[in-house]
């Protein structure tokens, strides 16, 4: 239940005026951040309160994350010169994280889950300057400069590596990598132009023997590309379970897949949604139950804690 | 290669300062800004310039669409009161489209398309206010109110037939039924919330005995229960046409799929993206060729008349 946090008015209280980039400057409010939502509905795991404009910002490109529009780039990636200000984060620009992830990991009794961008995603943000619809100068570079293309996806997957590494040296226990704009892509240029430079990110996560979650969204007719060297799968709700499982096989988890939108219904439809998720899974091992997607901030938390009841009775009745 | 218009220098000196409801009110200029495309790039069809919430607008519930943003409702669908506020516009309020529609059938020598909107898109911006990301209010009444749902859906059917009825009934030779947000349900509420209006109108199509188009956008996963009742169903760049034609049959025709903003790119790799999309369909019959959304607003009319004549070329070619 990723970004529970917006909903939560422990959230807004303790974060108060600071943008997230202040925020995320403290390793004390990171952690409190962090685990506020672990603390309210007992779920299974954390997920680190971050953003995966994060280590762009660490290194100086010039990222502000604006209340209500989200990253925007001071100067966008326009060529071949802006390589030059890509590198991956050094560890002094990475202590603030590494920081958060050591308190979180001496606090919490559930796993820590870190993250990343995938590189297909940061690099629509830098191109772009802040978040598209349509991605088309992204599509366009991609498209017209496939070796400019090329290098700038692997400076951002090195950028991603640096950014996991320090997490997961410092204890997370998994990671995820999102992919948040992938969905934008056919198969066969998500093949071409974004599976190369993600399973460099996989790969290196896989080195040091932590699962790896690679998450997108809209994103139902890329599974299988974005399985590869991944332990779990995000899928958002417009895939049905029991279909993206077929797809994948057994070897491959699967996380969601519980439509955000449908937690604003009254309880008894909200139930019935999770019920039919979880009975689509049909008990089979390797499904984390989650939302498709981030939590929407007009949610209310007392649904959320019902559906963690719930989900965790249904837990404890299969595992009998 | 809808919404070509918006790209177009004649277009926007043609409707100069006139508001989008101000322009589908005059006739000659609809006809006029519907004519732009075709005589510039030689198309083999004309779409009517107009919007989807036009018939809502002209039985008074409320609506503006403002630039930049989309469709506005001053009072949103909140209840079961609202019903009231909702019915088939009747000959009167539709007089400007039909005349529009009457203009143009005896000027084009291509055929005419109309549209109108799909129930579930419909009562989205009925139900949000204006366009939205994540449906949230449309989701809660659709899973919490199932009764109120498919009366509204079924009023905001009649009324989408009454449009097309008229567009029809003055010349159209095709119609399309634009489901712009259905992208964002999973194919259980799809079928469940969205298909049963659709099909309605569909049906109403049928007895007309003129073809009907169901266009959507991210909706891979309901190509099959969107063909239901359609004669042409609309594929986005994120299906690859092959796989799409596998799964309709050869009876269902299909419409796309190049990605507008792969349009954005130099010409080289344009025409390498639209070959793709011609050589997936292998010259069967039943291929509308077509962009998978509409025309950005920054495309360069140059690279759309390249790719009108590309494939006019190639339509010659696979025609001998």
């Amino acid at each position: 239940m990723r970004q529970a946090g917006r909903s939560l008015p422990e959230y807004h209280r303790a974060r108060g005026e600071l943008s997230l980039l202040e925020a995320v400057a403290r390793p004390e409010l990171v952690a409190e951040l962090t685990l506020q939502p672990v603390r309210r509905y007992g779920v299974d795991a954390a997920v680190l309160f971050s953003d995966i404009v994060v280590p762009l910002a660490a290194i100086g490109f010039g990222v502000d994350i604006v209340a209500g529009t989200g990253p925007v780039i001071e100067r966008p990636f326009a060529g071949r010169a802006d390589l030059g200000r890509l590198r991956p984060p050094d560890s002094e620009e990475l202590a603030h994280l590494s920081a958060a992830v050591g308190l979180l990991v001496a606090e919490l009794d559930v796993p820590l889950i870190g993250f990343a961008g995938a590189p297909f995603t940061l690099a629509s943000y830098l191109i772009e300057g802040g978040p598209s619809r349509h991605h088309p100068r992204t599509k366009a570079l991609m498209l017209g400069d496939e070796a400019l293309w090329l290098d700038l996806t692997e400076r951002l997957a090195e950028i991603a590596i640096a950014s996991l590494h320090a997490q997961v040296a410092a204890g997370a226990s998994a990671v995820q990598l999102f992919d948040s704009w992938a969905g934008c892509l056919s198969p066969a240029h998500y093949r071409r132009y974004a599976a190369l430079a993600s399973r460099r990110v996989l790969a290196a996560v896989a080195e040091w023997g932590v699962p790896a979650i690679h998450f997108g969204v809209g994103t139902g007719a890329l599974l299988e590309d974005m399985a590869v060297g991944a332990d779990v799968v995000g899928i958002d709700w417009r895939v049905p379970l029991g279909e993206a499982r077929a797809r994948l096989g057994a070897e491959v988890a699967v996380q969601g897949n519980l439509d955000p939108a449908a937690c604003l219904a009254p309880w008894e439809a909200v139930s019935a949604e999770a019920r039919a998720v979880l009975a689509a899974n049909a008990g089979r091992p390797g499904h984390i139950f989650n939302l498709g997607h981030g939590v929407l901030p007009q949610t209310d938390p007392a649904v959320l804690q019902r559906l963690v009841d719930l989900t965790h009775r249904h837990g404890r009745t299969a595992d009998r």
